[in-house]
Parts: structure tokens; C-alpha cells; sequence
């Protein structure tokens, strides 16, 4: 197993604990929040695929069935160092977006398409599962809400294309690109940097 | 018309007075409890052709369509046997998840997944419809809070498995795993078994 | 650019705005305000395009991208032209529904699927961009309970077809077709009509 595919894992673990600790606190039953963590750990990626129109790529080894089975036994045995490990969650939560925010950019770029298709797609594969998530628990996604999230993942996808018309070897623009992301996102948590609102419409 | 086309009909009838009956319980007018019992029949099937790559099975041939448009007469004329014939609605909705749940691992099977992918989308198959129909109508999903219901359709695409592997006859590996889903799920409501919850982690 | 893509493109700018004022209105960041006005605009098309197998029509050039950028951007700036405009973004938001069903219909067509086919997708793709926009801002969809909406969009369509059997020209086809649509939905708001609701069944 290379060093991107353990990344890989580490973020799926990292979601997928996001979702069933979510749907835990709206007391769903242990397959509920099964299907929440595999939902909020692929359904960005399996979006993408889809309008891609290539096969959702957790469909193609059960690598991400099992390692959602994993953090759902984890959230049931290690509930209180689950919440003692919040920190700890969320550098690697950040860290699976950063990752797959650059998954979801190089399987549209090796699907042919265009240059902002990528961008989106990356973007797409790095928050939709957070948005499926909060739709399902019945919350106005927190996405839309608070931090920086999506935009991060945005800004990884240009810098990623910065790099590579820059002439970046493969693995630097993929590292760069990642820890745009990752950075992002942590600092505007530290710091509570988050987009202006627009002011509300009066009707 | 073959027997098991009369009960997939059946399946989809009960499906769609499912959808329906919520839909007009929140004040939809005609046109908007149609479209969820619609969706409520045919969101699985659809959802998992989309996932396997091929034309959602509803699009071939019109017979969903025009069997919740009968549903909808049906509601509309004979309110008070609906709800008096609550518990024949719970057999038949209990049929249908058992044949959609088989009919979703042959799908997936002839489109020439491995068997875990063709588990799931048995399950995709029996339970998508019903999250579809309670996110439409703002609500959390039901299926993650009470009784047995997608663990049902799961259970029923092992024991297919476990059948095909036996080497069983066509016939009753369909049969059979039918049975399990639509027994499990009775069972389950009568003797009130549900699976444990979760239990919150605080925050 | 010719008429047809003019009216579309302003069709797309009057729902990207619908979403955009809705999500504003729930104090969502910018960055969410252009996701949801993004999504008004382009999600019943790209849920047809996913079912008729074929890639989403907003991936094949950017247009639809940069139109809800200018959307924002307006809603930004002129919020009180917004306001008072209230009239002529409803009849901009009727021509958007009416072409996007003609759009849909023809897009299905081409792909060679049946009448009754081409029929839904003309009402998905003019519909289904408002149902996931209430949807993302966790309101029951407006559109099963007020107004004809998604009913204006099937009389359109059925329309299309009549027209086409009649053996008039592609252009008078489209236009009457459009406006079936169009003056349904603007004489259904103005005169108040709506659809009658399923009375509650009692549980």
C-alpha cells in the first residue's frame, strides 16, 4: 500500500466517523449510522463518477465498505476517546479533503475533461459528502454555514493547476496542491476566518 | 404476465400508497403526492442503475408509471379503506421490499458486479425509495430510526448468496430470499425488534 | 448567439437568482449562495442528462458556470433592485421554466427514449432545480404545495407533442409549447389557482 493510498484510507476513516458521530447524537440505529458514514465518506466521489459517467470507484474494491464497518465499530467501543480525539479528527478530516480534492481533479482530468470541470469536480468530491450528510440528519448543511470548506478545496484544485502548468513533477503538484486545502482549512478554523454572508433579501 | 411481474406490480402499488399518503398527510396537492409516491416506488431502482451505468428500468416500459397513477385514484376514492386496510398495506410494502431487494442483486449481478457490490445494491434497491420520500417531505429519515428495514433487505441478499452457493434452483433462491426480507421485516414490527441505537457521543 | 440560447441563458440567470436570494435569506456565506444558485439552475438538467446517460450539458462549455457568478454579483450589488424587480424575475423564471421543458423534451428525444419518456424528462429538467433548492435550504420543496409549477411543465410538454403530430415547424413547435408553459404558470399565479390537495388520509 503506497503513502497516498493510506492517506486515502485516513481520510475515509476520518469522514465516515464524522457522519456516524452525527447520526449517533440523533440516536439512528447502529446501520443507520452505518449507511451516514458511508454516505458522508463516498458520496462525493460517487457524484462525481456518476457525472463522469465512469463506475463509482467504491463499487470497484470494498476497501471503503470495510474501513466504514472499522469506524463504526471504533465510534461504538471508544466513545469517550472518540470525543477526547476531536483534534486529532479534524487534522484528519482536513487532510481527506485536501486528498480528495486532488483525487477528484486527476479522475476527471484522466476522463478528458476540460481544465474548470476538474476544479468543480474536485471541489464536488471534497465536500458533497458533508452536504448528503447534513441532509439526511435533517440540519441546513453546516457547509453553507460556517469556516472555510468548499472554497478550500476550490483554491486546492486552481493551485493544483498552477503547479502543473508551472511544470511541477506529479507528486509535488499533488502535495502542494493537498496542503492548500489542509492549510486552509485548519487556519481559517484556528483563526474563525469565514466568508462574508450576503446580507439577506428583503421580500 | 408472469407471477413474479404481478408481485414487483403489487410492490410498486403498495410503494406509491405509501408515498402518497405521507404526501397528503403534509397538504401536497395532487400533482406533488404523485411525484412522491413516484419517487417512492422507483427512487431505489433508479439510483442503482444510475450507480451500475444503465438505463433506470422505470424509462423502459411505462407500467410504473401508469401504477401510480393508480395508486393516486386509489387514495383519492377510497380514503377510508386505506386507512382501514392499513395492515394489508404493510403485507404488500413488506412484499415489495423482498422482490425489490432480489430484483436489485440480479440487476447488479447481470451488469457483472461481485457479489458484496450486488448485496448492496440489493439493499440500495428495498430502501432508497423510502429516504427519498422522507427527506421530500422534511423529515428524518425513518428507515435510520425504527424497526428492522434495510438490514432486512441486507440479510436477504446473503441468504440469495447463500442459496446460489448451495447450488439451488433459480426459483427458490428467489423464494427464499424473498421470504427472508419480508419475514424479518414482519417480525420485526410484531415483536417490536429493533437494532440498539447508538449512543450519543457528547460533544 | 441565437434567440433561443439568449432566452436561455436568461432563464438560467432568473433561477441562479431564486437560489441565490433563498440561500442569502438563511444567511448563507457567498460561497454557498452561488453553490444553491448554481444547483437551481442546472440540477433538473443534470439529473435528466445522468438518466438519459449522457454527460451533464453545463460540463460541455462554461456558460452556465459564469452566468450564476453574474447573478451573484448582482444580487450583491443591486439588492434593492432585487427587490422591486420581484415582477420581472417571476416572468424571467416562467421563461426559464417554459424553455428548459422544450430543452428537456428534445434532449430525451434525441436520445431516442418514448414520448411518455421525453415527457417526464421536459418536466424534470424544468422542475426538479427548485425542488433541490428547498430541499438544500431544508424547507418542505415549495413546489408540491403552492402554485402550478411542475403541472405546467408536463401541459407544455404534452403540448410539444401535440404540435409535432399536428406537423407544424420546429420553431412554432418549441414556442407554443414554451408558452403553454409560460402562461399556465403566469395566469395560475395571478388568478390564484392551484391544484387541489389530497385530503390527509387519518392514520
Amino acid at each position: 500500500m503506497d503513502f497516498i493510498t493510506l492517506i486515502d484510507y485516513a481520510g475515509t476513516f476520518a469522514f465516515a466517523i464524522s457522519g456516524i458521530r452525527l447520526a449517533a447524537a440523533k440516536n439512528f440505529d447502529v446501520f443507520g449510522a452505518y449507511v451516514v458514514g458511508f454516505v458522508t465518506a463516498v458520496g462525493g466521489g460517487t457524484l462525481r463518477d456518476m457525472m463522469l459517467d465512469i463506475t463509482p470507484f467504491w463499487m470497484e474494491q470494498p476497501s471503503y465498505v470495510i474501513i466504514t464497518a472499522i469506524a463504526l465499530l471504533f465510534v461504538a467501543l471508544f466513545r469517550k476517546s472518540v470525543v477526547k480525539l476531536n483534534n486529532t479528527f479534524f487534522i484528519f478530516d482536513a487532510i481527506g479533503i485536501g486528498l480528495f480534492t486532488v483525487v477528484g481533479v486527476e479522475r476527471s482530468m484522466a476522463a478528458g475533461f476540460p481544465v474548470w470541470v476538474n476544479i468543480i469536480m474536485g471541489a464536488v468530491t471534497g465536500s458533497v459528502g458533508g452536504i448528503l450528510r447534513d441532509i439526511f440528519i435533517n440540519e441546513v448543511p453546516l457547509i453553507f454555514r460556517k469556516d472555510i470548506y468548499a472554497v478550500a478545496c476550490v483554491l486546492g484544485a486552481v493551485v493544483y493547476y498552477i503547479c502543473y502548468w508551472l511544470g511541477l513533477s506529479h507528486i509535488v503538484t499533488q502535495i502542494v496542491a493537498a496542503m492548500t486545502v489542509i492549510l486552509t482549512r485548519i487556519l481559517s478554523v484556528y483563526f474563525k476566518i469565514s466568508l462574508p454572508a450576503l446580507k439577506p433579501v428583503e421580500d
